[in-house]
């Protein structure tokens, strides 16, 4: 038998997994930018990583002031999400530009979806760390060219989507096991979702940015 | 016979070393990262590297707004800036922070020295990207940290900051050979700096550095 869960805690976990996800969103598109085929590639990912770090520290700032240490909020997330990372390593540019492209925008999704069951400030605090669309833009451009100069490659980007895609599925169950249900007790609790519902939506998102990009779903 | 070195070139040339040093600095950082013990700590070397590629885009800019290829800029300092990287790859946290604390003093010692060979607005830019002190503060503290829950680390840090700079003078020297000496004309040309007086400074700053994260030079 469980005790009801108490709200807080829930909200604390969210801004937890949130803060995590940036923390490694930055070293895993850090790292990739070294695939990039010349310094203005490789800087422009490492840009778009730089982002992430700057709010990580926002949405860590707001678990300090709320009385909980991040690396708390955070520790039980990190095999899941690391596991998401280790499992999509990207081989090269093309397959480094499309997890990042799907990455942030399902992340995206997925944030806006859960900020409607938050109480303001955090609500626009987790609105506030969407993804830039520039970034997007840039990915999305990247994945084109590569297509452009190699239709060949559109099979195996659109593989390597589903992939990614998949894996974060499966960890995204993982996590919601990993704190004993708290995270979905609270995007339940918003009232307005239903999972199968959000999954759909997420879904059809995904869809239309991979035709976006030249990719099949 | 070499013709007379056009000024506009050597500023180019200076922009695009401290371009390509702050992408690299980003991207090792980012990299170190990991070695941390603790998500609090990754995430401040994180924020570190961060800093390092706003700077990067400040000067990247600022080429661009010279007519200059940022990539152009940088490609001749590649080989030894990478290879100063790949010679000095952190084993461990506290070499980590201790190459941190070195390379961005030494960097920063060196571009107040060079900003007075450039005129306005150029020499304000390369002093806007110096690194914040809170950052050397934090590494200084880690250097402390650890050398004070195991004494025996001094000894071994010591070294390693000495194998840092002796890599950095050797890579400094393949850099002012990588573009057949128009970056030492510029830094000559500022008529206040000798080249020896230049190498007495740096040294006497980093020892004194040295000795206030609790190393022996």
């Amino acid at each position: 038998m469980s005790a009801p869960t108490p709200p807080g805690h829930a909200v604390t976990d969210l801004l937890g997994l949130v803060a995590l996800g940036e923390l490694l969103a930055f070293e895993r598109m850090a790292a990739d930018a070294r695939l990039a085929p010349d310094l203005r590639r490789r800087a422009a990912l490492s840009e778009m990583a730089a982002a992430e770090i700057a709010n990580y520290r926002r949405v860590a700032d707001r678990l300090a002031a709320l009385g909980v240490l991040p690396d708390d909020a955070m520790s039980a997330y990190v095999a899941p999400l690391q596991g998401f990372h280790d499992s999509t390593e990207p081989r090269d540019w093309a397959e480094a530009v499309t997890k990042a492209y799907v990455g942030d925008a399902i992340t995206d999704d997925f944030l806006r979806e859960i900020a409607g069951a938050l109480r303001e400030p955090d609500r626009q605090l987790v609105l506030d760390v969407l993804h830039e669309s520039r970034y997007a833009e840039f990915a999305a451009a990247e994945i084109r060219l590569a297509i452009e100069a190699d239709p060949k490659l559109a099979g195996r980007l659109s593989m390597w989507a589903r992939r990614l895609v998949g894996e974060a599925l499966s960890q995204a169950g993982r996590v919601a096991a990993a704190d004993n249900g708290r995270l979905t007790a609270l995007i339940a609790a918003g009232g307005q979702l239903d999972v199968a519902g959000l999954f759909r939506r997420l879904t059809a998102a995904h869809t239309a940015r991979m035709t976006a990009a030249g990719l099949n779903n």
